[in-house]
């Protein structure tokens, strides 16, 4: 069994932001040697969440607007009297920062039309995403 | 370690469908010989979901009708104007599409009363659910 | 490869309720040896979610508010007439049960911030999550 560790540094640009990290996906999977497996996507961030979707620039528009409507970002939030970004976090809590991907013929097995992107809820900031690769 | 791969195709008969792929995650595991591991359960789709939930007719159709609060399905999106289906597309990215399923003594840990669905946001379509197994 | 698997038994206090799962997932992560691998963590109930974010009790009480605005809790779900619990189920199944998180020289990569939660959403009940270690 191989295990395989990276870390990536990550830039965003703005509050709501999304980064696409697929080819740097493929750049670990390839220093990896793995062929057969699967790849653990990882954020250790509390406002930033993992998605996967098609990097189309008006789709990537509509999800920064639609992250609005999953809660009220107005509420008097109780965390906000510490620091004004509850619904960042609770954003972030609710869409997941965990992803794991099938790897197979030494390909990850993303779709046609699939990407991955770290979601920033709470940019811009130095981020990372950590990733993991278990296989043969 | 044992590694087993398997691409399911599926159908589904109308926009918002759900599709119980259980029984096929068990014949997988099966086939599989894998007793103790993990089963990585992944759609390679940009209008699809996969959740964990029970199977009981009335809730599937609540959960149908719900999937349409998550988002507003009616806003003007950009993407729109590319293909009708922005909202498809952001709620996949929202629910998610990988799963991670322990298995131990031959057996996929599903609780008593769950099921595990593909969620249609845009069929009726052709689709796939790709699946791997990694253990002893 | 080794494998760990363990089953840690909780009871939520409330209908919403947080239950931070953290140092018992750190216990297994001792427990099983591994210093180099994944952990996968599940929960076998389908009115329950798993989340990650900062363990901050002002921010804890957002999210329990916050529970109620990603779909309406309110309507006449179908399921309500069998056990009147409907927006528990939906609300758990669009949130996911399953995790999986990075175990690098020894420790769980959960950044500075991140803490494991249960997210009861229809207790107080007896629950359990399910935890399976692999790697090295």
């Amino acid at each position: 069994m191989k295990i395989y560790t990276a870390d990536l540094p990550l830039k965003s640009g703005a509050k709501i932001d999304l980064i696409d990290i697929t080819g740097e996906l493929f750049n670990c999977l390839s220093k990896s040697k793995v062929t057969d497996g699967v790849m653990i996507v990882y954020s250790p961030h509390t406002t930033t969440a993992l998605i996967i979707n098609e990097n189309e620039p008006r789709l990537a528009g509509d999800i920064k607007i639609a992250v609005k409507d999953i809660i009220s970002w107005e509420k008097d939030y109780a965390h906000n009297l510490i620091d004004s970004n509850a619904p960042s976090h609770i954003v972030a809590a609710f869409l997941g920062n965990t992803l794991n991907l099938p790897i197979s013929e030494g390909k990850i097995e993303l779709g046609t039309w699939q990407s991955v992107f770290l979601l920033e809820l709470d940019g811009p900031r130095s981020r990372q995403v950590k990733v993991k690769i278990i296989g043969e």
